[in-house]
């Protein structure tokens, strides 16, 4: 497995940046996801969950942590293709940065790159990273009062990854309050409450990334 | 309930803000404890239960948040003094911004204040707020592979609080492990595994909040 260190791109705008990745990934024929949440929240779980539920595309994963490379062990354990960044003590991922990455990944043949953010619910928000579809996670536990409290993630964000609805019982969330804050945030966005443990609305989210696959390629 | 919004200060040294800051509270008789964690961690049910707890000392909190005022409305309803701070999109608390906070909560008289943090485990670690004793949360349904991956928040907290003990049986929740990270981290961090919920392990960190007390006042 591939460790590469990054810094924060010196660069005059990284919207320019951005947008250039996205348009080669789209030549590339690669669908880049970006997978933003608090730290905790189940992003390598539900990856996990995806790449071994997707296993007729050809997927590879990007890890971006301060430290460690626990996830991108967990990916490649799958037989997925994945590079580990270490982001120099930055708490975002940077469309400079992304690029750096995939180059680094040495592949163009990949359909889908998941992008994990580094856990953060406020500055990975604030990041045009270059990919074409931003995705976050709120888990559980973390309550469903975390739309009112971190509003831009919830507004740049696609869709919204409710996780660990086993843990539903065990804590006190209700679906109803939450999905009623995100929609007033950001109307568009498409919600799927998932359990990657049990498996329950796997089928619904993963038909979504086929068919943002197949929109943007 | 008091709300005002606050700017990144812009002076010389936060360091320096935050020395004076810390001389002027020991001045007055209070202990200020920085309580930094992910979103979702269990802050305010935390304090809430300790503000319950030690009835006798005179508590405030402030709270700082992007947005919202949910979690100062919990504490007023406590009947605590409570401020509520917004960062103005700020993923952290300085010195300065703290130093006004405490102006702005118009009373020298309190014994414990808790500053609690924007929820993030990264940026409040790298600014020093002028708090006495860092406190930070780890939930356990984060997973016990976190001080792996953040480490600087685990460095630089005088204590650790595990939080959401009475979901250890249904998270792969390794406090042994975890503890066994977090001490090689920093040898001389202090371990609190609590349920705000079922009050196990309370007794522990409210004895150390006040010998705390006792020692810096």
């Amino acid at each position: 497995m591939k460790l590469i260190k990054l810094n924060a791109s010196v660069t005059a705008s990284n919207e320019q940046d951005a947008e250039a990745l996205r348009a080669r990934m789209k030549e590339a024929g690669t669908l880049l996801v970006n997978v933003m949440s608090s730290p905790g929240s189940g992003k390598t779980t539900l990856l996990s969950r995806i790449i071994r539920d997707l296993s007729d595309l050809k997927i590879g994963v990007m890890e971006a942590d301060i430290e460690s490379d626990v996830d991108a062990r967990r990916i490649e354990a799958l037989g997925a293709k994945s590079i580990q960044v270490h982001t120099s003590g930055m708490c975002h991922m940077d469309a400079g940065m992304t690029a750096a990455a995939w180059e680094a990944m040495e592949t163009k043949d990949l359909e889908l790159i998941f992008l994990e953010n580094v856990g953060n619910l406020i500055c990975p928000a604030e990041y045009d990273t270059g990919a074409a579809l931003n995705l976050m996670l709120l888990s559980v536990p973390e309550g469903d009062d975390k739309p009112l409290k971190y509003p831009l993630m919830f507004q740049k964000s696609d869709a919204l990854v409710i996780t660990k609805t086993d843990a539903m019982d065990f804590f006190n969330f209700n679906p109803e309050k939450c999905r009623q804050s995100v929609l007033k945030l950001n109307p568009d966005i498409k919600i799927f409450p998932v359990s990657a443990k049990t498996g329950a609305g796997m089928d619904a989210l993963e038909s979504y990334l086929r068919e943002s696959l197949r929109e943007f390629t």
